[in-house]
C-alpha cells in the first residue's frame, strides 16, 4: 500500500510524475476524477490552507472530505503502546485508525510536533502509528518531521518560474519569530529541493541546525539527483545570486525554550528589500504561510514584485490533487 | 466583480430579481444549478441558521460548502495594515483572503461586530478587508454594519403575507435583552424595507438610536422607492395598525456598556399579546432568531397565530439560493 | 412520521428488515440511494465514529451531511418550556429544531446524558424535545437513555458470527473505568439483544443496576421474541459458555459520584484472557469504543483472536445506511 508521509515515500519517478501532472492539470483538470472517493482528514492542530485546499480538491474531483478534529469535535487520542489508559486520552490510535480506515478511502493526518525535542519530532510517533494501524493509504498533512505536500507545492512554484530545477540556486533562510516553531516545513523544502537536484543553500544562526538524519537524507537525495547542499551561518552569502529565497522560522536544535533575546538578537534576519536585492534580479520570494508580517518578512517583500506566496498556497491544491489521483487511481 | 456586503450593493433591480426568484424557486427549484461550485464560509463568530442554510443551499444546488472557523479550527486573523505581527494573530487577511479565493468560487464571511463603538461597526474593517483582498465575489453572512441575507429573508416573509410592500406599514421595535447586541440586523431590516418602499416605523427608547449614516442611507432608499420612515421614542404609537412587528434587541448608540438597569427599565418593551393586538388583525410577528423567550418576546407571541419566525428562517435558504445563483450564473 | 430514537421505535419487522439489508448491502450496496438527501447532525457532545460513519453513509449514498455542534460552532440550546431565557442559552429548541427541519431531510441528534440522575436520563428531555418539535424524522445518535444505532451494529456483528440470534447466550458485563459513564450503550445492547431473542446475561457489581423501566422493557421484548434475560452480581457465572462478551463501563444506579474506590474495588472485572477462556471456544469480544485499554479491557483481548471491535465499528456504517434508507425511501 502506498503512503505519502515523507518525501522519501515518493521515489524520483513518482515525484516527477506528481509535479508534472499538477502543472498540467492547473490549466485544465479532468472532471470528477475522484468521484465517489472519501478522504478522512484528522487534525491534531488547527489549519486553514491545508483543510480548505484538501476539501476543495475532493469537491472539484467529485469526492468528499470528512473532517475529525482530535481534542475538539472528537477526543484526544493515545499513541503509546501497552499503557494503562487512565489519564486524559479516552481512545487509542490502535482503535481510531483502523475504524476510520473502514469508513474512508484515504486517511490524511496533521499530527504536528509535540514540542518535546528534536528526537521526538524525528521519531514522529503519531504519524508512524497511523501508518502502522491504517488499512488505507495515509497522507501526512504535516507531522513533527515533514510536510511533504508543502514541499511539493514549494517546488512546483519554483519550477513554474524557472522550469529546470537541476542546479538552480535556491536559499532556505531561517527567519525571526515570537516563538520556536517546528521544523517540518524547512525539512520538507530541503528534502524536496534536494530530490529535484537544486543547489540548495541553507542559512541559519548557530544553534538552529536541522536534525542530522534530515541532513543526511537530503545529502543522499542531492547526490542521487545531481544537486548539492551548502550550509551558511550568516545570511547574506547564502542570498547572493540566488533564484528563490524561502524564509521560515524554526526553533533551536537542542531545546524548545527560545533564549529570551532570540528574536531581538537575530532580527536582522527578517527578509526586507535589502536581502531580496542581493539575489538574482528575477529571484522570487517564498513562504509556506501563515507569515507574521514585519517579524519574519517585511511588508515591502510580501507586497512587492518578488512574492509568490499566494501562488505557492494555490499550488497546494494542485499538487494534492495530483497526489490523490496517484494514490487512488 | 459583484459583491453582496450591503443592501446598497444590490440596486432596486437586483433586489427585485433576487426576491422574485426566491419566491418562485420556493415552489420548485431548478436541479443542481450550483453544480461544481464551491462556497468558502469563514466564521469569526458562531452560527446555526446561517451555516446550515448556506450548506443546504450548496448541497441542494449540487455544489459544496467549505467551512473555516477563525480562532477555532483555524487561527485568528489580523486586519490592520502595516502592523508588526508579534501578538496573537499569526496570519493577516492580506494572505488568508487571496489564498481562500484561489480554492473557492465565492467567499462568505461572518465578521460580526468587535463591540468597540458604533463608528467601528459602521467602518466594518474586517469585511472591507475581505472585499479588498478577495479575487472572487464576497457575501456578508453578517458583519458589524449589516446582515443583507437576513434583510432579504425578512422582506420575502413580509411579501409572502402581503404581496405588495410599497406603502405597507411595518414596525421595527427595539426589545429588551440581557446584553447589548450589535445593530447589523435592525440596520438591514430598515434598509431593505426602505428599499422596497414600505412605510417603516422604527421604535426604540431614547439612547438606542441607529447610526446616522444608516438612517441617511435608509432615507435615500425610501425616497427612491416611494416609501417613508418614521422614528418613535415609545412603542405603542408605532404598533397601531401596523402589518408586521419585527422585534430585535440592540445596544445603546454611544457606549457598549449597558446601564445596569437597562433591561428592567425597559422590560415593558417585551412583545406580548397586548402589543400584537395593537397591530392590524392580520399582522405578523418577525424575529431573526435566536430569540430569548420571555425576555425579548413572550411565549404567547412566539407560539401564537402571529409568528412567522420559522418561515422567516426557512426563507434565509430561499433568498441565499437566489443570491448565489445571481452571483454565479 | 417515523423516528428512530429507541429500539422500541422499530417493531420486530423493521428491526429484521434493517439488519437484513445492512448485511446484504455490506457486500455490495446500491449506488447513490440517498442522492439529493441532506442529513442534519446536531452534536451536544464530541464524537468520532458516529460523526464519521454518518458522513460516510451520506457521501457513499450520494447525499450530504450538515454538522452543527451546539456550544462550539453554534450556541447552547434551551429545552425547558416556559422559562425566562436570561441565562447562558440564547436559543430554544422550540425554534432551533423546526428551523433545522426546514433545511434538511432527516435530523440526527447526539444529546447524551446530563449526568444528573438515572431518572433524568430515562426522561431524555432533550431528545424528546427534538422529537416533539421536528417536522422531519429524528434519529438518535445517542441520547441519555439509548443508543439505538449502536445496538443495531452490536447485533449485526453477533449475527455475522453466529447467524441465528434466537437463544444465543450473550453476556453484557460491567467494566471498570476512571469515571461513571452513562448507560445508553448497555441499555441499547440489552434491548436489541432481547428483541432479537438472545439469552442475555447481564453482570455487574451490586449498586450498578440498569433503570427499572429499561429492564421491564427488555423483559417484554425478550418474552415476545422467545428469548430470556438473567442478571448476575458476579462476573464468572455469566461468562461460562457464552458466545459473546460485551464489556462496557457505566456508573452506579443511584448517584453519579463514583465511590472513591470503585475502580480499584472492582478492577478484577476488567476483561482479560482469563475471562475470555471461560466463554465458548468460538466466543467473540465486543465493545462500542472508545475503550480505555488496560482499564476496561486488557491489551491481550483487544489485540487477540476474540476481538470484533473494529468490525463492530464498521457495522455502524452499514446499519445506519440501512436505517436511513428505511426512513427516507
Amino acid at each position: 500500500m502506498k503512503h505519502v508521509t515523507r518525501i522519501a515515500d515518493l521515489g524520483p519517478e513518482a515525484l516527477e510524475r506528481i509535479l508534472a501532472r499538477a502543472k498540467e492539470w492547473k490549466a485544465g483538470p479532468p472532471p470528477r476524477h475522484l468521484r465517489g472517493k472519501i478522504l478522512g482528514m484528522i487534525f491534531f492542530n488547527p489549519s486553514l490552507r491545508t483543510r480548505a485546499s484538501f476539501e476543495a480538491v475532493m469537491a472539484r474531483g467529485g469526492g468528499r472530505a470528512i473532517i475529525i478534529e482530535a481534542g475538539a469535535g472528537a477526543w484526544k487520542l493515545e499513541d503509546r503502546v501497552g499503557v494503562v489508559m487512565n489519564a486524559d486520552c479516552p481512545e487509542h490510535l490502535k482503535e481510531a485508525v483502523p475504524v476510520m480506515s473502514r469508513y474512508v478511502d484515504v486517511l490524511a493526518v496533521r499530527s504536528f510536533s509535540r514540542s518535546i525535542s528534536d528526537e521526538d519530532d524525528n521519531a514522529d510517533a503519531v504519524l508512524r502509528a497511523f501508518q502502522k494501524y491504517a488499512t488505507v493509504p495515509v497522507i501526512s498533512m504535516e507531522s513533527a518531521r515533514e510536510h511533504p505536500c508543502q514541499g511539493l507545492a514549494d517546488l512546483m512554484t519554483i519550477e513554474e518560474s524557472f522550469t529546470e530545477p537541476k542546479g538552480l540556486p535556491v536559499t532556505l533562510t531561517w527567519a525571526p519569530h515570537i516563538k520556536p516553531l517546528p521544523k517540518a516545513v524547512p525539512n520538507s523544502f530541503l528534502l524536496t529541493a534536494a530530490a529535484r537536484g537544486c543547489e540548495v543553500r541553507v542559512a541559519h544562526p548557530p544553534g538552529f541546525e536541522l536534525h542530522h538524519e534530515i541532513r543526511a537524507e537530503a545529502e543522499a537525495l542531492a547526490k542521487n539527483a545531481g544537486g548539492k547542499i551548502c550550509y551558511f551561518r550568516e545570511q547574506d552569502s547564502a542570498l547572493i545570486g540566488t533564484r528563490a529565497i524561502y524564509a521560515k522560522a524554526w526553533g533551536p536544535a537542542t531545546a524548545r525554550e527560545l533564549p529570551a533575546d532570540s528574536v531581538t538578537r537575530h532580527n536582522d534576519w527578517m527578509i526586507t528589500a535589502r536581502q531580496m536585492n542581493l539575489a538574482a534580479p528575477e529571484a522570487i520570494f517564498l513562504h509556506c504561510l501563515p507569515v507574521r508580517r514585519n517579524v519574519e518578512v517585511a511588508d515591502e517583500v510580501l507586497d512587492g514584485k518578488w512574492s509568490r506566496v499566494i501562488d505557492q498556497a494555490e499550488n497546494r491544491f494542485h499538487v494534492q490533487r495530483a497526489l490523490l489521483d496517484w494514490l487512488l487511481n
